[in-house]
């Protein structure tokens, strides 16, 4: 049997498999797979190099279905290589508890990153890309099926430029143009030299082939894998539903399985159920240019108490100081003299990448670099990550460990205005699975929270502050994850002033002012939003009856307020009084300490609001 | 004095009071204002046809600053056309209370969307011009100020692409290339050529310049407003600081006053200020072709009780019904089979807008057909709005009304898995300021909420669900925003089970069974998720001693379980028993009944939660 032979028993076999397993669910997308299952066939036969009983092999190849939808067909190729058995494929697709979900996970020890929200994998494989060139220094390739739909989402053209721009000729994206999205055709239809004028445009590589000509899909990746320092994007005229005359290039047949006896007629004609077993090509076992070493002597800088230091500030020193731990790597977005990230790139040129003003590429790059196994950190406005919102949220679906600093939060900042005021930050990165919420006060834990940030697992955010107030804590204080410090407390106090970042200091304020007057206020930096440390609010609450003001510079919904209020929900504690101090209504230009004024959350609102709760 | 002398003393004029206004202030962005003065200048005395004593007027042309921080020169432009006086412009810029915020605001009549995240002034403006060309049938123009760095940002290829689609000759980008961004050069710099190959692709017509030459600025502004079919890219090479010759294309630069020695210099060198006072050519006056009449006479659907119908096909048909208001625009994502927006389509295809898989696009077209007065809906799957969470909070700051509504919310989807599970969507669009949630339960509150949130103001968010549940509300029960229904209640109800969307099936299931058992439950429909009923909560916790099950179809944080604590807080209750059933953990595969159970939202854990708290 010759190598095309090969090939195309095992595309009849994609198709049939990808009909099976999805007929039998009684949904999913078979006719997006089949389109691609030429490709695919081609790729795995003779150019995917991945040792599949060693899927943490260093130099193996990737492989990203960006079109998440297309699983079918992926899990289709799991089962030609043998690592996933007939059963699993056609009994358990799409079932409660089954690791061969609708869209592929990183459950399944083959898939780097969750896929499904469309436009997202290419950017993911420009990281991971960029891990191997610049990084790992390995000859793995990485590949990304795309969808010509998701050449609409301008994160595409973020990637491919990215790509470009970082000479990654080990990435290759094909492009399964099978000219009809969910409801209708697609923007470009089959105009295969528009798509490659833009690819062109955008510094890459276009091969435009007859994607189920098996010969050209061959010679195309062979090109793709040759390139050195273009990536390739391989624009593959395929049929949608290819196999299933009777419904191939049809409208309407988007995300549908096919009914059974219209399932059964196509795996007949398509040559029936078959046992084909690929062996692909191992890679050669090579190591990463990089090898971890978490316990690398880190020397954090240290603040003397009242000096005053912006917690950006603290951060790029901390995150500069981290840099002899070579798994650490900073990704910027065009900021990076604001939020100090490029203190990194001063001492640490090589692992400090540029994404420009591209937040969502920002993201994806720091995901592809966090598959790869470092420790990455994305740093940009705390405002702009909301850009990337969608980013992170599957990056939390991915269960990946990624790192983002984010600064000039709240109103805080400033003559700028609410454009670059971060102030449905914490309530839309909460809600993230998997995410830890960490907002330093002062300058001294800002540093301790960089350095603790690396070692923490999921979807770590920390929120710093634009300008410099005192040094609170000593240099040796710790801040573990979950924590908080109780900065003001007696037997007796009548109130508690709940804050963190900035609104700390006015809290404090607050605290020294209401000392004078006779009332005894506790004060607690919730340096931990998530998780929150729900003991020390309850023994406020004992201490208090449960008289809490909670001040944030952030909006009423969802923030600190909302986390608190979570953690006390079913608590056994008297009944709530809670002040929630917040920025309500749309703030506008002024200086910091006018703006923290009028949005009703500086020391002289916490002290109204304390006597009124210490009055009750 | 001839039209270029006119213009070369303005442009020196507007250099002069870019300089004054933020040197006043202390902080801006001075040098990226002076690279665009000349086109600016050019503009403003020969293309812009603008009534300035009329914003409001229908046939004026558009001028988005997509660089917002170039307001130092957009503010210059106002006082030279006289709209804003020297004191306004010179003392009040960025200072509190001032409407010459450090970004730009409709907060002015002049200013049509807030600017200042980048890469969003162009896709606002591809709305506004889709509305001149194929609602309203006028002539205006629409000009949008772009810097360079933004075309990083995916979002403005999704534009152009959007904008070379729909054939906007009516639309001029005019790309401010001064080749230096906020921390050094820009990806391109001044490769003027390759953006021209970018732009080419991407379908639009591309006029490379020197942006400094004002006869060159003239020529291409001309050729742009004779463009019929086809936008166009000014492609202006520019030099950053131009005007300051020792700071001229220097990095370190941006975002910086110049301190007020330097200033004085650079004024006195440019001519000192001027009052030179510019009359810009109005428009024709001309009408809309399109009137809105929000008193159309609107036969709504009506369902059966009982009857089983998704929300989802409930707005579709509302969606319908509601195309006899001429006002009313629909925008969709490629889903709009599945959202079922579709079916204002077939009746309606003249205000129907495919935006394909570009949700950043899809909202800021939503955001310029709102500036041009229309009632615009868009609508895509509820997690897919993750990805346009920044144009959201912008439209937030902008203070347009527009109206979201998102299918497929939450674990019930099923099947398709985590990554179409919209279960963070609750927590961002509450905090986004001024948003309104709306999330029905049936048909009947579907239909009425789709009507309630054509006419309220703000960002209304309408949440449904992918499956069909009974009919609970006749066809002539009413739903204001704020309210909520109490469907189950006596005098002695022991608890409250409080959902919305499909955990209120849940609670009434759970209900019934808690009967069997004796204990009275109390059920309530929170169809208005912000503003919420305080009072009828407060009520709930009145009778049933604060004993409250909130169930919901989302992630713990930031949802209906805090936006029920947040109403709470300080209310005058029973110490709270609450008891919060959310999506805790990833869900997985599986279908609709099993995930809600896993998850823990179902009328079992419902019942369970109700008996745990009724035994206190």
């Amino acid at each position: 049997m010759n190598q095309f032979d090969r090939v195309r028993q095992l595309a009849a076999q994609l198709r049939v498999d990808s009909i099976r397993c999805s007929t039998r669910a009684g949904s999913g997308h078979p006719t997006s797979s089949l389109s691609a299952a030429d490709l695919m066939a081609v790729l795995l036969v003779g150019h995917l190099r991945y040792d599949w009983d060693q899927p943490e092999q260093a130099n193996n190849d990737h492989l990203i279905f960006s079109k998440g939808h297309a699983s079918p067909l992926l899990y289709s190729m799991f089962r030609a290589v043998g690592v996933i058995g007939d059963a699993e494929l056609v009994d358990s697709y799409r079932r409660l508890g089954a690791r061969l979900q609708g869209h592929p996970t990183p459950v399944l020890p083959w898939v780097d990153v969750a896929t499904g929200s469309l436009g997202q994998g290419l950017p993911d494989a420009v990281g991971v890309a960029l891990a191997g060139k610049y990084l790992d220094h390995l000859p793995f390739h990485t590949w990304v099926l795309c969808g010509d739909s998701e050449t609409a989402e301008g994160s595409v053209w973020e990637a491919l430029d990215k790509a470009s721009f970082y000479k990654l000729g080990n990435l290759t994206a094909i492009i399964d143009v099978n000219r009809l999205g969910q409801r209708g055709p697609t923007e470009l239809e089959w105009d295969l030299r528009r798509y490659a004028a833009r690819v062109e445009a955008f510094g890459c590589r276009a091969l435009i082939i007859d994607g189920h000509d098996l010969d050209a899909i061959d010679q195309a990746l062979t090109e793709a894998r040759l390139a050195t320092d273009k990536p390739t994007v391989v624009l593959a005229r395929t049929i949608k539903a290819k196999g299933v005359p009777e419904i191939e290039d049809k409208n309407g047949w988007h995300g549908k399985a096919l009914p059974p006896e219209m399932a059964e007629r196509a795996i007949s004609a398509l040559g029936g159920v078959t046992d084909l077993l690929i062996s692909t090509d191992a890679p050669q076992r090579l190591a990463s240019a990089i090898t971890a070493d978490p316990t690398a002597h880190v020397t954090l800088p240290r603040y003397e108490v009242g000096e005053k230091v912006a917690t950006r500030v603290a951060f790029g020193a901390a995150i500069a100081a981290l840099a002899v731990r070579p798994e650490i790597v900073v990704v910027d977005g065009e900021v990076g003299n604001s939020t100090h990230a490029d203190e990194f790139q001063k001492v640490c040129p090589d692992r400090y990448f540029e994404m420009f003003i591209a937040e969502q590429q920002l993201i994806a790059t720091t995901v592809g670099l966090a598959v790869r196994g470092y420790v990455a950190f994305a740093s940009t406005f705390a405002v702009f990550f909301s850009r990337a919102f969608d980013f992170i949220r599957m990056a939390g679906i991915s269960q990946v460990n990624i790192r983002l600093v984010g600064s000039h939060a709240g109103v805080e900042i400033g003559e700028d205005g609410p454009s670059q005021m971060a102030l449905e930050d914490l309530a839309s990165v909460r809600a993230v699975h998997g995410s830890v919420i960490l907002y330093p006060s002062d300058a001294a834990s800002a540093v301790r929270l960089t350095a603790v940030m690396a070692d923490t697992a999921g979807i770590v955010y920390l929120r710093t502050t634009r300008g410099a107030y005192p040094v609170i804590y000593g240099p040796d204080e710790e801040f573990p994850v979950g924590g908080s410090k109780t900065l003001r407390s007696t037997p007796k106090d009548q109130v508690a002033l709940i804050g963190a970042g900035v609104t700390l200091h006015e809290c404090l304020a607050a605290a020294d002012q209401l000392a004078n007057t006779g009332i005894s206020a506790r004060v607690i930096d919730l340096y931990s939003i998530k998780p929150l440390d729900r003991e020390n609010l309850i023994e406020a609450c004992r201490v208090t009856g449960s008289r809490l003001v909670v001040v944030e510079d952030h909006y009423p919904e969802g923030g600190i307020g909302s986390a608190v209020l979570e953690a006390l929900a079913d608590a056994d504690v008297h009944a709530l009084h809670l002040t929630h101090l917040a920025v309500r209504g749309l703030p506008t230009s002024g200086t910091p300490a006018e703006l923290l004024d009028v949005a009703g959350i500086s020391s002289r609102h916490i002290v109204a609001a304390a006597e009124r709760l210490a009055g009750r």
